[in-house]
């Protein structure tokens, strides 16, 4: 009897996050303070982060860090998640690779988001904060967030990317449900959004804009702390659980994947499932290839600069030596709201620099295509973002029945794509485009 | 270590359907041919459905049915199903009983529904079967049944209450992702669908209607069977994995249930989750409780009649004995479309004359206040049906909460609610009402 889903037990989830910081040739290079360029310290980011969180950020030497028990507490309501043998999508492309899935969407929230949104809430807690604040494009963070936030008794105040909060209501009333506050953004709430609405008034937000607005409302509440879902190191570590768990369940399938596969928009997801595969790349020399899955309309990593650069759009945050495409540009409306960011996490930037990992851009069309193959294979209707992963592992799956090659391919379905009905709607009648860098 | 989630080894997973028939002291009473009077025999089903499942729905002597291995087969791509112990609802309610759900909502297309949906499509496959055609209220059946169609290679037409069609667009474009085509009912394609529309032009549509159109629809096409998501007797029966599944997984928590509850639309999820307990009550004389949760604007368990009734609007099936409100009940617009049909299956209603259950009923605001307070403590938000089954458990855990007493609720979270974050909206803006019969 062929297995289909691998669970772990309770008693072999995760302790720890993995730190890839620590067994990195090549470092990071420093976040810098853009008024000094002197290197940021953990306590400069104090006022805008929880400190735990500020010292996680910049550790680059210890490899394993604690999860705390209240935390390891609440992973183990919804994970492990499943590692899924798609025999359904090997059977619909017909080739001979064998092709597993992390199942992260059947978290609470739906999506991967959750394993940081509890951590970030956690320390938060602990620390004393009673608010928070945060972006989200898609609202896959967001909900993430306000529930976790909810868990802990903290307020929680949401900057959504505009196109999103009107292309996905939905993902709006599930953050309301959860007792959150979300604005549409940019908004008039902040300094930070009226100079942009004052410069573009149909400016239709993206993430670094939502950015600028959250960092400004939490420094000018009291109490209050920002928190991220993605790109920064902090939100990388918490999302190797993805990985750590992924590694013993292909253990129990009998496979080492040769390639591993997930969609990109800051990191979060993709050094969440990779970066416990590569510390064997980095310690051992194993040949597994490493591949990001970046919208072509919003290329960071194949045709960005590497450079220092903002991680927000109006400039408060430091500055992040990164792959960038310009803290002020303008992803076109995509509907995987998750993905339109314009730059990429410290850790990601520099790992493709060292050719440790690869990218790889596709097309809006090419994304919802896979996705509609996908569901119909596998009955899971898959996040627009996740659709990116699908498209580059059909890619790869392909590769292999034109070389005849049986090669183990493992990719991230971050989250489902229950919210984002309309944009599948828009798709099978048509009406949707491509937006090529 | 408290454990939260219970699950199957693939190896323990049932191979059998349990037929609650087999052990009722009572049988249900034979369903008539409204011409003759005659009790129907199976061949008389055989037009209508595959032939299987026809010698299912009237078999009342095999008390185990065997699950064909293809159906196990894909059985296993998301069964088991977690068995979740509630303890964020407990400590919002602040109830000293413990309570456990059955999260069916993890399934591919979100609810139980799946469960009989292979199941049929699988017999209908064997026995030579190009198209199907089937009913559908808020759209979870006939997302599964679109799904299993397409797994299986048969053309599905699905026919979904005008109502929800219009109120859960997102349901009907997962439908037309997995390639069905999807008609709003009534509608002009059948003779049924003209008859009522002639009536009353503004008629929203009901299951009762929608069967209609769908048994009318499968008369006239060759090769074409009629599929149905609930009321009959085989569709409990493919639903009993659920409750073969609890009964295992509540044995590996150290307990078993006092209560067992679920929402009640034609039985198949309430059925599903009872019966396999059920039957310890029958043989054993257990104590349990089974508390079937309608919702009060369609009240056919507590305020309905029992006895022979058409199952569809128009008067195309056989007379079924049952609890009914009438075949030409039109209910209410609630939010849990799946709810709202005017009879009840043969085996429930049997169980409920004879005291082997119970039923309440509950109000649409109460289901959503449940809802909420569910979603803020576990992180899921439930299906509006599936709001009944908590409000019911809350109800339950308020009164073990008052009289100190530490009892064990089951109940089952038929589905996940993500698609009707419209009706949340409404719920939380304070724009909805209550339709009390």
């Amino acid at each position: 009897m062929e297995q289909k889903r691998f669970f772990l037990k309770e008693a072999d989830l995760p302790k720890q996050w993995y730190n890839i910081q620590a067994d990195m040739v090549n470092k990071p290079m420093p976040l810098l303070n853009p008024a000094t360029k002197q290197p940021i310290k953990a306590e400069d980011l104090y006022p805008l982060f929880a400190q735990e969180l500020s010292r996680q950020e910049l550790n680059q030497t210890d490899r394993w860090i604690d999860i705390p028990e209240k935390v390891q507490e609440m992973y183990r309501y919804y994970r492990s998640t499943p590692l899924v043998r798609a025999y359904g999508l090997e059977k619909a492309i017909g080739t001979p690779a064998n092709i597993y899935f992390k199942n992260e969407s059947v978290s609470p929230v739906g999506s991967h988001k959750l394993n940081s949104a509890l951590a970030q809430a956690y320390y938060c807690k602990q620390e004393g904060v009673t608010n928070v604040t945060t972006e989200t494009g898609a609202g896959q963070w967001g909900a993430a967030l306000s529930y976790a936030a909810s868990l802990f008794g903290l307020e929680a105040a949401v900057y959504q990317v505009k196109i999103s909060y009107e292309q996905k209501p939905y993902r709006r009333s599930i953050m309301q449900v959860f007792g959150a506050q979300v604005i549409p953004s940019p908004s008039m709430t902040t300094r930070a959004g009226k100079d942009i609405l004052t410069r573009d008034p149909n400016h239709q937000g993206s993430l670094g804009t939502a950015i600028s607005e959250a960092v400004e409302l939490a420094r000018m509440t009291p109490n209050c702390k920002y928190t991220l879902g993605s790109v920064l190191s902090h939100v990388s570590l918490h999302q190797t659980v993805i990985g750590l768990e992924a590694e013993k369940q292909m253990e129990m399938a009998g496979e080492y994947p040769d390639m591993v596969i997930a969609c990109f928009g800051g990191g979060s997801n993709f050094g969440g499932i990779s970066f416990p595969f590569m510390r064997h790349k980095i310690l051992e020399g194993k040949k597994t290839r490493f591949i990001a899955a970046e919208p072509a309309s919003c290329p960071k990593l194949t045709k960005g600069k590497f450079e220092y650069d903002f991680g927000d759009e109006t400039g408060y945050t430091p500055l992040l030596p990164m792959f960038t495409l310009g803290h002020n540009f303008k992803p076109a409306n995509i509907h995987a709201g998750g993905l339109r960011y314009h730059g990429a996490g410290v850790i990601v930037s520099q790992l493709l620099k060292d050719g440790l990992m690869e990218a790889v851009d596709i097309n809006q069309l090419e994304s919802f295509k896979a996705g509609c193959l996908f569901a119909k294979a596998e009955g899971i209707i898959p996040a627009p973002e996740s659709c990116h992963a699908i498209a580059a592992t059909i890619r790869e799956a392909i590769k292999c029945k034109e070389a005849g090659e049986k090669k183990t391919i493992l990719f991230n379905l971050s989250g489902h794509g229950l919210v984002d009905m309309g944009a599948y709607d828009q798709y099978l009648a048509g009406n949707l485009v491509d937006y090529t860098l």
